[in-house]
């Protein structure tokens, strides 16, 4: 038994003990134990580093004006959780794929819910601008069969590596932005221009970080793509362009090897003429495979 | 060799050497220490943790919501160091002392610079509402020797657990607040009243994050200390009421044993009336002892 005095005092060897041990009384059982982990590892994090007072304050600075960054249209703690690798991990964590299904990656903050449903082939570029490109492949199951009715939601940005919602008022709403839904033979094909590669927001305080890190703030140029099919997982990933200057270098870790899908460049003026293509364009073809419901 | 395509992509297995490979071009090696552990750990807690998507959003909003709620008042990443122990983590690395030397706590963001330099034995209740107490001790060095013109800059809540600087306009300015200076015996004493225990600010995300653990916000009875001399290291600390009903369960950890003053109850009209007390008082007795500076 221990007397009054030696009753649970904070010291340096038993922090996490003293700390986490007046959570005994928490109600939700997974709060409970989500605040032991991040408080053990804080703690050893501490430990590891030894901070002074003065660079604890800047990590209090820090996370206040990340806080502060953030509004209605800009979520600066996510950007953090992006270029640190967090939000890839916990993306990698909810997404473990069987043998032979497409791979996951982030759904990143520019996808919109109400896209318009196009016919198959359908251009998703509204105002001709950037390179031509046709965009072709299957939805199947993991035994390769076409998968029938699956609906592609797919958005990207355009040659400037600009979203349509980035700039409300100089590209047409739903700019480079579908819904495509596949027949009997699971394949899609539809019509854009070729993405460029861009950098996530960098004016804030994960810009500084970054730039005191000695890294660039670009993704690689890619396309956006949800995929989803009545019986099958729901597939949230991107392909990226493999030439890309910042394809192995992504601010956000996004990119799989997996993921990436050749952008050929194409001059062939018969078929330029069937997709009303001007001159040389680009053609990139990728199936995505889905994994059966677990339940 | 590894081919362009396995170059670095981003795996559960690899993470936390694919996002800390980035910083290799950091200019400051103390930053890319503190992001190597912070990723580190991050990844680590992530990885035990699981989280789902939802959990993940709701931490991101969490940390958002913290950096919101500050101002030039209210510093609530500051509280969520304090109520996870990491506060009191970071006082503790940076203030080991040698043996024998009075131990440190927190500083609290209730500390003012400029409280007035009082005459030994000043009372520093300017309202007369509270229970009268007179304070003493000495100011010693490790070998017990006597420390002259040391200076003491001490402050306390109320007996209703509010500073001055909580209660403008309702406190006289500088109320229980004030600067002594040692005479060559090292003595000092002023007359205060009995402070009492308060909670930190519980109106914000941290103080939902307490409720939600079955954690009080309260902080026992105490009364701050800054006392600094030439030749030795400024020590900030608190002493304790050892019967406060909060004394075992601070919301921010600051308690130590060496920090526990015995507040005494006294019954005596001739010294009462030697202090200017109406009646009964509080007698507090605590000796500091001040570590040589080490350079």
């Amino acid at each position: 038994m221990m007397g009054a005095d030696e009753k649970g005092y904070f010291t340096e060897g038993n922090s996490v003990e003293v700390v986490t041990g007046r959570n005994a009384g928490a109600k939700d059982e997974r709060l409970k134990e989500v605040m032991d982990v991040i408080t053990r590892k804080l703690h050893e994090a501490v430990k590891e580093l030894e901070p002074t007072q003065e660079e604890w304050m800047q990590a209090i600075l820090f996370l206040t004006r990340t806080g502060q960054m953030c509004n209605e249209w800009r979520q600066e703690f996510i950007l953090l959780s992006d270029v640190l690798g967090v939000s890839m991990l916990v993306d990698a964590i909810n997404n473990r794929k069987p043998s032979g299904a497409s791979e996951s990656t982030v759904l990143g903050p520019f996808h919109v819910a109400d896209a318009p449903e196009l016919p198959m082939g359908a251009n998703i570029c509204l105002d001709s601008k950037g390179e031509d490109m046709v965009i072709e492949g299957r939805i199947l199951d993991t035994e390769g069969k076409p998968i029938a009715n699956a609906v592609i939601d797919v958005w990207q940005a355009n040659d400037e590596g600009f979203y349509d919602v980035q700039q409300k008022g100089i590209q047409p709403d739903f700019n480079l932005r579908g819904i495509f839904r596949t027949g009997p033979n699971g394949h899609y094909w539809f019509r854009a221009v070729k993405p460029k590669y861009y950098p996530i927001p960098d004016d804030g305080p994960v810009g500084q970080l970054l730039g005191h890190l000695g890294r660039h703030p670009y993704r690689p140029a890619h396309l956006h793509y949800i995929i989803s099919a009545d019986g099958f997982e729901t597939l949230t990933t991107h392909i990226f362009d493999p030439d890309d200057p910042y394809i192995h270098s992504d601010a956000v870790f996004g990119v799989k090897k997996s993921l990436l899908a050749k952008f050929n460049r194409v001059n062939d003026p018969g078929r330029a003429k069937r997709y009303e293509f001007a001159g040389d364009f680009w053609e990139v073809a990728h199936n995505f495979v889905l994994a059966r419901s677990r339940t």
